[in-house]
């Protein structure tokens, strides 16, 4: 396709299209980011020489077209299953992948490691980030450009302008792109070349230099990305294959120093049900390619997202110094529905978990019970935050963690491992963890009336177990635990919504006649030292489980038992977390079960801490107690 | 002061700045950025009703002429002793301190969050951030920016701009506002007045309105600033009181929306030892005020950081691949040591740890070997893109964690408490700590050497242990430990410097007639599991000991034992890490007894543990063995 003409590569991207939209389809996925850039994505290929060329994709999800074109068209319809390809770029996937993405906002820092790594190896390659306007929100892209312009590296930066990430972006660099659009359309043809001859190499430059003065002359703006040290070009129509075309193979062919398009797409482009729906297709279950109708699981119980969100709607409603902040994810924390209850005291700071938690320590000092509801893998990026603002100060900040566990098709960059033991190591945290959505319920109203520091607790993805709701919410006491079935032999502590599966292991101990208790700690800090020192005390194997790597839950435990001198004697002790590895795209289930924690995990392992036969016989078994 | 006359403000001026030389002359600590802000302090606390008024210092180290001010006069001399003031704002020390600082950048979202409780809470106040340009380098200052910028609440920024953090600034926004003040001095207090006008309340707004017109047509410069939604206010010089103080008062009584008031001051102002030095006596030691000469106490050993970056540089002489990167601490991390002799491959990104870590990564899968160099506490900027763009993608980036574990002075918010913790937890990640100097030379070399992944190693502040260096850094074997003393009853695992207290304890319980073991672990990750079999199979009780919060080696000796049967006999074992609480600032060593983790207090976990009698008998002791 690199000698393709204009009219190939039109159609080229015509059938790039299709396909993008037949493979989503039946895979169900990130559609709307990727049809928006069909025409960017041929350009590039066309006028780039990769995988030389560095091509980065900030997020990834926009890489369905990407990836067709690389190779990878046969095995478009595994997307985000088991085995297939991943929803976003990946490494190890292809070579032209050359950075992995998910987390917003990383391109632009690693194009300019690739474009100083280039200089430094003698090479000639481009490096090219297409990175969003909602990306261009978080601090990291700042920083990035920041130094980036202070350097003399060559880059690319392409912005992608669509107006719309997973949301409406929000915030100032949104409304200032805005302006930067308004009262004209796209800049023509000649007027952007004459943009971008000044950084064409040298003959060029001197004949084209007063054409070049006067086309700055006319710019309506530009001049935040030129004061922090970028040369800009544009705003040019992303779906116009011949103005992306002459634009992209200037900027190649251009001196040092970077580089940033400004190139304006419409999220959805080319599918009218996309083009037609609020979030334009961000991201979709299957559908009818004809309509547009997504195919709709009925679902067995609410979200934990959905009983979250009604859980601290209610408790605003009697108390009103509760507010809530998101960063940029109003759907998927259910702070939508929240914010249509509570606009003034609903905050979208955009795509800034680092500014979303410290504008949060700011509204406790001030006597607010500030509720930051963010996914687990999303809060890594405010830690420090977290540490020198929230737990230093001791500040009651509430942590609503979603996604917390293991997430399914988003796979590894997306799941929610750490939090437990990123938090809880930290002195004066109080970090809950909800069994079912009965207790999240319960650890909302308590986060809620808790106002001695921060207050963390976590949930999974998905739905609930499908229990009763209660009526009315319980304040739970601080660093209480729960006992749901007594038993002699073995005690299995749970942390979390591996609740169920120790139910179930417990009811094959059982039946193999082990006797078995299950806990649910609910808190891994403050720990529950009576009820594990109970369980300690009275059980021959205590196993502890939990959504999460190590470090958490288990390794609180264990110090407290080791301490406690609980372990000096024949207890016998077993912490179970997940596998220390990252975890590729799965159903859930079957990802729970590489990472160790399902119901038959818990019975092997108690199998083998107690030596019982792998051939269960129930009699041999029973006698042995 | 509230009502002082502009000459008893000079005055006052004059006093504090005399007293603040004074104060650190005795104690040490940061003189250079307080010096610059004598006359803002002065202006903001005359101006503002503090504490009713929000007076928020970023990073606080420019912040003891505002504890003399603030009440806090009489125990300033015990500034960054035990027991005494903190070398920054904090919150339990005043009413006058409504934020915490000592991390940069923060400022700006914590008093976001302050103007919007103000406005929910129906209160009156104002809000007032002083931030330095080169804590504006990092994102969290352009997220919260971006946020405030598109709100409504009424928050006044003041940009201290001294063209000096710790280090010059480095990036295009240094640039940037180095060109808002080229070409032109101050601005004359009458065009500044007429800038501020737009923002006055109504009735003079009308007035003012055209002579605002005029005065922004004029403006050099300010764009950036205003793009994102703030109303721009400046250059002004920072060290007249008749300029300041009316500006001050109009920003006070402006309407709704942010200001930023662009105010420039010179960092070690009217303390001629400290204008001349090329630091501006950024932190100091005890000094003489007539000479400037500061007190240098003599070190017994080299410092860990220098001996890094020594070890650096060896290494980078024989391997082109080497880089290095900084956020804004060239000195801090001895990194301005490598930047000598290898210009082209040291990196200062600024005040910007997320892009430092991801700008690595991108230099990584080039095929370069960049050592990141961060201190523990500040890693936490970038915990998201260690774990998503280093740790997950299994990039060979080298972290250099300096300042791991307690650190002194800087007390609680510097204290490198979590790193074991948060890396260890990572798949993928290679975690050691250095027991001495000579071991942190080996670990930068097997860090040089390893390039499977990424791979870090810890080492403390201060002066290293006196140990010979090694002539040839020894590549160490990945996850392998290290017997220092053999025993037969008691093993201690120490992981990093608590070596040296691991030995004195085993002198000591050797001498009560208990056998100790003492071995250095090296790795948390991988665990030498043959070691800990080893210890744990051959001795009564085993203890570790680490400098870092729970979670961390402790926690992976834990989880290995147990599920490797170790603990289900009569093993005891202890792990020792810091107690569950911040600690203030002290010396290191009584900071340690805090935290629980000397010489005496393992002694004390011994005895505990195999229930030694307290007054030591030695023959009852050995012959209860």
């Amino acid at each position: 396709m690199r000698d393709f003409t204009l009219d190939q590569l039109i159609q080229l991207a015509d059938e790039l299209r299709q396909e993008t939209i037949s493979a989503v389809s039946v895979t169900g996925g990130h559609l709307g980011a990727g049809l928006g850039v069909v025409e960017l994505t041929v350009a590039l290929h066309h006028v780039f020489n990769t995988p030389e060329d560095r091509l980065i994709w900030d997020v990834g999800h926009q890489c369905y077209p990407h990836k067709i074109l690389t190779g990878r068209r046969d095995r478009i319809r595994t997307l985000r299953q088991e085995g297939g390809l991943s929803g976003f770029t990946k490494r190890s996937e292809s070579p032209y992948d050359p950075f992995g993405a998910a987390h917003s906002s990383t391109s632009i820092s690693a194009g300019l490691g690739m474009a100083v790594g280039r200089d430094i190896l003698g090479r000639e390659n481009n490096v090219v980030s297409v990175i969003g306007d909602g990306s261009m929100s978080a601090g990291m892209a700042y920083e990035a450009m920041n130094n980036a312009g202070a350097m003399d590296s060559r880059q690319i930066v392409i912005l992608n302008d669509n107006d719309m990430s997973i949301a409406p972006p929000v915030g100032a660099m949104s409304a200032y792109l805005s302006r930067l659009l308004s009262g004209r359309s796209y800049r023509s043809l000649r007027e952007v070349m004459k943009q971008i001859a000044a950084r064409l190499p040298d003959p060029l430059e001197r004949t084209a230099k007063r054409a070049e003065e006067f086309a700055r002359g006319m710019m309506t703006g530009g001049t935040l990305f030129e004061e922090l040290g970028f040369y800009y070009v544009g705003p040019i129509d992303g779906h116009n294959l011949e103005h992306l075309i002459p634009v992209l193979k200037n900027a190649r062919d251009a001196r040092n120093g970077p580089i940033l398009i400004h190139c304006v797409t419409q999220k959805g482009k080319g599918y009218p049900p996309a083009e037609a729906a609020a979030d334009k297709y961000h991201g979709v279950a299957k559908f009818d390619v004809i309509t547009g109708a997504q195919a709709k699981a009925t679902p067995n119980a609410p979200s934990y997202t959905k009983v979250f969100a009604q859980s601290l709607i209610k408790e605003a409603t009697s108390d009103e110094k509760i507010v809530a902040v998101t960063a940029a994810m109003p759907d998927g924390t259910g702070l939508d529905q929240f914010a249509k209850s509570f606009p003034a005291r609903c905050f979208d700071v955009g795509i800034a978990e680092q500014h979303a938690v410290t504008f949060a320590a700011g509204m406790a000092t001030e006597g607010l019970k500030p509720f930051v509801a963010i996914y687990s893998t999303f809060l890594q990026r405010a830690y420090d935050q977290v540490v020198h603002d929230v737990a230093l100060q001791n500040l009651p900040v509430r942590f609503a963690i979603d996604r917390a566990g293991l997430v399914g098709a988003d796979g590894a960059t997306h799941a929610g491992s750490f939090d437990t033991t990123y938090l809880a190591t930290l002195p004066n945290m109080v970090v809950m963890a909800a069994a079912d959505e009965a207790e999240l319920v319960h650890m909302v109203a308590t986060a809620a009336a808790y106002d001695a520091g921060p207050i963390s607790f976590r949930y999974p993805r998905g739905e609930g177990v499908g229990v009763d709701l209660p009526e009315q919410a319980e304040i739970l006491e601080i660093g209480k635990g729960r006992i749901l079935r007594e038993g002699s032999t073995i005690a299995i502590l749970s942390f979390g919504t591996r609740l169920e599966e120790a139910k179930l292991a417990a009811e094959t101990l059982d039946e193999m006649g082990y006797s078995t208790t299950v806990a649910d700690a609910r808190f891994c800090k403050p720990l529950d030292e009576n009820l594990v020192t109970d369980l300690a005390q009275n059980h021959d194997l205590l196993i502890t489980i939990e959504e999460g790597s190590i470090g958490g839950f288990g390794s609180h435990v264990m110090q407290f038992l080791a301490h406690a001198g609980l372990l000096d004697g024949n207890l016998k002790v077993r912490p179970l977390c997940m596998a220390d590895q990252y975890i590729d795209q799965a159903n859930i289930k079957k990802m729970y079960d590489i990472a160790g924690l399902n119901a038959e995990q818990i019975v092997e392992c108690a199998r083998s801490a107690l030596n019982i036969p792998q051939k269960t016989d129930k009699s041999t078994a029973a006698s042995s107690r």
